[in-house]
């Protein structure tokens, strides 16, 4: 960030009184321009046991498989927009949306947020950004040709849950070496609910 | 927003090539200025039964009770800015983290996340941004001087559940209209696990 989006003049960094972090300042107009992370929003969409995913036809990781998911926009609740990102990737209507994935992404300032869904009827098509969709049994995942290591986890969980028939929440923090911390699943912090 | 934070020059509103929204555009450097949801994150601390709130000494609500909780910032996962956001404005050192309300606040563009957590000690004390802390038993709970209808939701909700002593994610959609939709607790959904 160079100039301020509301005057026009140059930015500063510098910690704004009452605040601990560097932030672009403007000198002129004295607004503050905070920075956050964005939601990411997608779904697990699942028809007769196999997984809708789609291939890629935009960078990052142009060809390689992922589920629909896309930046949640302004207006819009998180569910209307892995809703939205499922219907606009893979043309594709979902429905009884549970949410299962949360995923801080730290070094990207993103936090993904992936649901299990209901795909009633076997209905897809590429959009613009895909390549291709395809329904997926277990052993039909192209596990080494998928986009994000997010997917990769989404996936495990999912196939590791199913046989449990029990999907808890799964809270997931991945840093930039890419290795990841998996909680445990929330619903099961027996512990925590004792203490309530 | 009026100007481009990159270059400084003027923006427009259009909807860029292969998008459906209209976004500020910088017909100078081409920058597409993107505009998303905020995360708020935050904490039930719960300590013997009694709920840690916080006085705000900060507009909008001034004066009014809520739970520590405020905007995630970069460089960090929800989890950690809840935590963080006890510390700062409750002084207060909480324990095992749990996701509980997940709401989706349409018309100001966040998107809250509040977790239960545990409050080992009952130590606390008034942030920067705070008048006071106190622990409330259910009955004691300022309901006519709460400072946000999400945390009237977080609360009745944590009160309901602690009587079946589960405490299932609740997703919530609240409208400019300020009516909110509950959804069902997510892993009730027998329905969809059927389904997988």
């Amino acid at each position: 960030m160079n100039f301020c989006s509301q005057c026009g003049q140059a930015v500063e960094q510098k910690v704004p009184a009452g605040d601990s972090r560097p932030r672009y300042v403007c000198g002129h107009c004295d607004t503050i321009h905070y920075q956050n992370p964005n939601i990411v929003a997608g779904c697990i969409p699942v028809h007769d046991g196999r997984i809708l995913m789609c291939r890629r036809a935009i960078e990052p990781r142009y060809g390689r498989w992922t589920l629909p998911a896309g930046f949640m926009e302004n207006g819009e609740a998180v569910e209307e927009a892995a809703t939205r990102e499922t219907r606009e990737e893979a043309c594709a209507i979902v429905s009884n949306l549970q949410l299962y994935t949360v995923t801080s992404i730290v070094h990207v300032d993103q936090v993904q947020m992936l649901y299990l869904a209901d795909l009633p009827h076997a209905k897809f098509a590429a959009g613009e950004e895909t390549l291709e969709v395809a329904l997926f049994s277990e052993d039909e995942i192209p596990w080494d040709q998928l986009a994000f290591e997010t997917i990769h986890n989404a996936l495990e969980f999912y196939f590791a849950d199913r046989k449990n028939g029990t999907f808890p929440l799964r809270h997931i923090r991945i840093e930039r070496n890419c290795r990841s911390q998996h909680s445990q699943p929330d619903h099961n912090a027996k512990k925590q609910q004792a203490h309530r």
